[in-house]
């Protein structure tokens, strides 16, 4: 197993990008493929003790960065740490790629690059969300902003095959956000993708209103990637007012510092579950070959579990199940079956 | 100032809608017209001690429920509470309506019975949220699941002035909800309202994430009612998920209680900012008459508030600056500057 990492990717590359990668290489009986600039990595590398046999580095001398333009960036700077990366993973040098860089680059460069799965219409980014019962997974959170009743289908059909292999959720309970929770609501597309979703070899529960989110009513929430992307922010934006709230009741003289002891175990329980570091980053699901995007202000932690979280995605065979189901619900799949 | 109030509307109705009602006629200048069935009404009232020249009753025999149709219930229940007010609002009877009752039935009644400002296409339903500098105003969230460039539009001159006259800010700073704060973000119809509003006289800052609404970063959310009716939701979720959580780190043992008392005052402050309850319902916006939605489990506070809101709604002309900004702005409003 061969996991090739972006290491010039995020706000702390390639510091927090190598000490994640060095932790998964010792841990994980897998190697990792550190693409960047080589002097940069090996001195970095250098820095640290690290299994040399299970760390390799790719020279590449471009780094794209969050201000670049998506698909002119994958065309022109050809020998960036992300190209170079998605490149090997595309010539099967490396089983996934992990990257933290450009979400849009990242979009973009797996889809000309690698490609999709054969009968998959649009790949979506999918990123896992804290709930009261654990995490759901959101999909699509960006990649499509226009989306067709079939390419719901089809989110819901990657996201359920997805949870269950690499999350290990026996029947994961699928739902389509809707205005109201009745069938028959919604748009002309939300309702034939109701219809669509009805009928497809998953555990369809019907719509759901963004209100049941975050208490865990499912576990697979399908949107385009409009909505998507409004409550994936919108979920950071309300955690960040909490949090600075909660800090400035806490803060304000000695007995609220008291206070902050006497419920430490409690507010630590709470920030652990708010915490979705441990599930790793976003799949690119659609994409035929492991691609995860990793958050952009992410610490080494995150990276380690992003690479574990590739791992398992690999070794599930994620990708093939999802091929299949899809060639079975109507996806056009003349080529992989012929 | 004569405000009716279905008196028949909302989970803890007519008891509590009553007693907002009967406090609003004692503090405000302004009658108020409760309908629906009479016997009922007057037996809470008789509990009560109200100023009897201030509060009248006007008979409806019908109650409109939560599981009614929408446009099915306006046309069958004419002798609701609902439809009897609304009808009394057209003919100004009354200056304002104001219900708890099902949502739906109420936009497709005030459409249907009361009528649009000239020149509006879409009225929508707006509610105010809470956030780290105040409330901002979402326009829509949830009457029209598909719009138009032009509708948005709209939604941004109709909020701007609803917030600069009814909640008293200078120059309400206006956001298009948008995955990307760059112009030239999102999918055809969002791209296409940003150059609308861009030049409309308003004060438009461009798109904003959802991340930015709960600190407050805009006075008035534009998006469509399918996107604002997650946000809407979504927010509560997130609230009823932190509310939850909060409470069971402070009711373990005898310490935490203790800590809940040190920061009581805290707590308390954070509790009134995310308490909306004394801006009111939600208004009607592009409606040619004021009404209210109040959020069906409001009690009696909430009622009062509401109706303060539909007076002041009234006292500053709101319909009629909509009415000449929107025709000032591409609106079709031949018949009435005919």
């Amino acid at each position: 197993m061969r996991i090739i990492v972006d290491a010039m990717g995020g706000d702390h590359a390639p510091k927090e990008v190598i000490l994640g990668s060095i932790q998964a290489a010792r841990e994980l009986d897998a190697e990792i493929i550190l693409t960047g600039k080589k002097e940069i990595i090996e001195a970095q590398l250098k820095k640290e003790e690290y299994p040399a046999d299970k760390v390799h580095v790719i020279n590449a001398d471009e780094i794209i960065t969050n201000e670049d333009i998506p698909t002119r960036a994958i065309k022109v700077k050809k020998d960036s740490s992300m190209v170079v990366g998605l490149k090997m993973l595309k010539r099967k040098e490396g089983d996934a790629f992990v990257s933290a860089g450009n979400t849009g680059a990242l979009l973009t460069g797996s889809l000309l690059l690698v490609g999709r799965i054969k009968g998959v219409d649009r790949p979506a980014l999918t990123p896992l969300l804290p709930t009261e019962k654990g995490c759901a997974l959101l999909i699509d959170a960006g990649a499509n902003t226009n989306c067709r009743p079939e390419n719901l289908l089809q989110f819901g059909i990657m996201g359920s095959t997805y949870m269950k292999n690499v999350v290990g959720i026996k029947n994961p309970r699928v739902g389509l956000v809707n205005v109201g929770s009745e069938e028959g609501k919604g748009n002309d597309v939300i309702k034939a993708a109701f219809s669509l979703l009805k009928d497809a070899p998953i555990s369809f529960i019907g719509n759901i209103e963004a209100r049941e989110i975050p208490a865990g009513a499912v576990d697979v929430i399908v949107c385009d990637g409009f909505v998507g992307n409004v409550i994936l922010k919108l979920m950071e934006g309300m955690g960040l007012m909490f949090y600075s709230n909660v800090k400035e009741i806490f803060t304000k003289n000695i007995f609220t510092y008291l206070a902050a002891l006497m419920v430490k175990s409690g507010l630590k329980n709470f920030n652990k579950k708010m915490d979705y570091t441990e599930y790793g980053g976003a799949p690119l699901l659609g994409i035929d070959g492991v691609v995860i995007k990793v958050h952009g202000s992410s610490k080494a932690k995150s990276f380690y579990y992003a690479i574990k979280q590739a791992k398992k995605f690999v070794e599930t065979g994620v990708i093939d199940e999802i091929r299949s189901y899809v060639c079975r619900t109507g996806g056009d799949c003349v080529e992989s079956n012929g």
